[in-house]
């Protein structure tokens, strides 16, 4: 995967930065503070795309994310559109929010000229309130999706909540004497209104993939990016992460045959590298951090239990509050990996805080000023051997701060 | 059930209100910071009792937890004495420190006159420093185990941690014609010096009971009290509860053949009430609570699913933080029920905050008000119904305070 990852580089751009794919934002009103973009349409510039998505896994899903698992089933895996809002995340509000997101998915198959089955739909805001359809039907006449990056660069901002940043990311390559684009957008874990946490993210490739493809190659690099970033540990209603391969590029359509592996790794690897981009662009913007935790765990039993273990690890809130407090303190680095599930024998464990070995079966010898100026940097990193099996994974989190704990709850008092 | 434990009625004490059990306590001046008790002494007034426990399932296990398991396993389930000491965990010491904990345990078989075997130990504080056994030996002599009060209070404030108080229940119900006593004192998860947090508890009864069914009636008590606790979701390294059966009481032994099965309901239900006593004392003192969160799940597919769902309400950041902010934010509770693994519809899922009707398959009109004040009580309930099976669970957790942050990272700044 290393040498197939190398073929590609970092490229300016967001959504846009693949060809084929048109990106437009709007004022509809429908945050509650400030008028703000809350709007933000993607849509396939010829012919429908390829397209794939993963979703929450909690069982509270809102409407916006069962419309999208039934458009994709429905349209056999493409679509012409997607439609973001923030402000209003239409969940928990029954048979009338499905009613909602199904109207305004009807009116872009409208505008945009394709089935309703062909829109995507994705919704990020307030839980239990209903969406302002009528606001959505008023600003989607007047929007003009375009290919340029400042088009892709305002709808990344349209579709923000709390975050502090918009979460672009691109690259590169040239496969088989074709330049191949991978890019994306995401939001990230901030509350919007002081309700939900949601993550969303948006990624498209101009390369020509079939649909059952694009579903495996975006599971696989949902489960190695998206999955392992933690903020807090609660897993949103509408959390989606949308794929779409416009074919733009040209090529032969990839079904993933075996003569085709070459080139599918390849496409897998510059998928997996906007995803982990994101991803770490989503976990550094927490609520609340002032840090990005990144934690690396070697030897495990299996790839599965390593991505436990960086998790748990990352995951943890002691091991969150050390780190904002600065505080090399393995203790808690590794009971949080050995609560993980992830087969552990301590004397077998090696941690390190930055370049400092802080524990190796036992205590061991280490500069604690150096540890402790490691975790005041923006970009933290925890290392963990367990010394068993080959399995590696990482895993993104951030620093807990009273600003967190600020940000929700003081908000009713 | 029920109908057992209206037998029981709540009784002043705690560790040695059962018959046979003595307590002593010293300053070993194990704690880093403050002089104060930091060695409790358990032991059984004649013979030996009968002895179960359950230990963390961190894989990261502390020196005295691998021991109490190994003696366990090697008397037979039969023990004399409970040494516990606060100020050092004793983990993640390696093999040095699993023989500080051998040779402590072996100056109290000295001093109780038992085998190594019969004496089991706890222990909680600092990871990774190694436990001062010559401390230990020194106050040994002097602990004059007695079975009053006063004495059962000392060891209890002996093995807290950042505690705020000290945890006691005691329950007393006539059986048969005898007067049975279940006592036990716990310590919560508190961080002690800032760098873990530990759960230890020990429950005695003066019934007569066989080993193999003691640790039975433990894992069934556990699996309904302790474990339904949450407060910050990090297991920690030493978690240990003891259940000893003095056998004061008289009558026969139980061994839980078909003719005994109603009194050994009964010494379950008074087990349990114990248990789910101190494990509510724990919750309610989390590190930087100020409120004590009661999650109530019915009508989940299985007990073990409204478990899971009341753990994962219970133990939600973002619940925890509204919680704190006396926002009544219903879709914080049932996006942290979703998440939880258990079977759910949203159309059948009804919420309470209080005695207040919050979400009913979709929102509902409420008393937001009366809710909030509900929210600002020291005893929080949150009520929630899945309407799908038959399953009933409960779990105990506390608010997030911007004090539990400052509590563990502010120390290191």
């Amino acid at each position: 995967m290393r040498a197939v990852e190398t073929a590609w580089r970092s490229a300016p751009g967001g959504i846009t930065a693949p060809r084929g794919l048109r990106a437009a934002s709007a004022i509809a009103g429908l945050r509650a503070t400030v008028a703000a973009p809350d709007l933000a349409l993607l849509t396939v510039a010829d012919g429908s795309a390829s397209a794939a998505g993963v979703f929450t896994t909690n069982r509270f899903r809102a409407a916006p994310v069962l419309l999208s698992e039934l458009a994709l089933a429905s349209s056999g895996g493409r679509a012409r559109a997607i439609i973001a809002n923030a402000g209003c995340a239409n969940a928990g509000t029954g048979p009338a929010g499905m009613a909602d997101a199904q109207r305004v998915a009807a009116r872009v198959a409208d505008a945009v000229g394709c089935a309703p089955t062909e829109v995507l739909s994705a919704s990020t805001g307030l839980i239990g309130s209903r969406l302002d359809v009528e606001a959505i039907e008023e600003v989607l006449p007047a929007l003009q999706p375009r290919a340029s990056r400042a088009a892709g660069r305002e709808a990344a901002r349209a579709i923000l909540t709390t975050d502090t940043r918009t979460k672009e990311a691109s690259v590169v390559a040239n496969l088989d004497g074709r330049t191949i684009t991978v890019g994306g957008m995401a939001k990230g874990s901030g509350m919007i209104h002081p309700q939900m946490a949601t993550m969303l993210a948006f990624v498209a490739t101009d390369a020509t993939i079939e649909p059952p493809l694009l579903a495996a190659l975006l599971r696989d690099a949902v489960r190695d990016s998206f999955n392992q970033v933690t903020v807090d540990g609660d897993t949103s209603t509408n959390d989606s992460v949308f794929l779409l391969a416009t074919g733009a590029a040209g090529g032969p359509s990839l079904a993933g045959s075996g003569d085709e592996e070459g080139a599918v790794a390849a496409i897998a690897a510059g998928v997996s590298l906007v995803c982990r981009d994101l991803a770490r662009q989503i976990a550094a913007d927490g609520e609340g951090a002032t840090r990005l935790i990144e934690v690396n765990v070697t030897g495990a039993l299996t790839v599965d239990e390593a991505r436990l273990a960086a998790r748990s690890v990352a995951g943890s809130n002691l091991v969150k509050a050390a780190v904002h407090g600065a505080d090399p303190n393995w203790g808690r680095i590794a009971a949080a990996a050995g609560r993980s599930g992830a087969t552990l024998d301590p004397g077998r464990l090696v941690i390190w805080i930055g370049d400092q070995r802080v524990f190796a079966g036992e205590p061991c010898p280490f500069d604690e000023k150096l540890a402790s100026r490691h975790l005041r940097r923006k970009r933290v990193t925890l290392r963990i051997d367990l010394g068993i099996g080959p399995g590696a994974g990482e895993a993104w989190g951030c620093d807990l701060s009273a600003d967190y704990v600020a940000i929700n709850s003081e908000y009713a008092t």
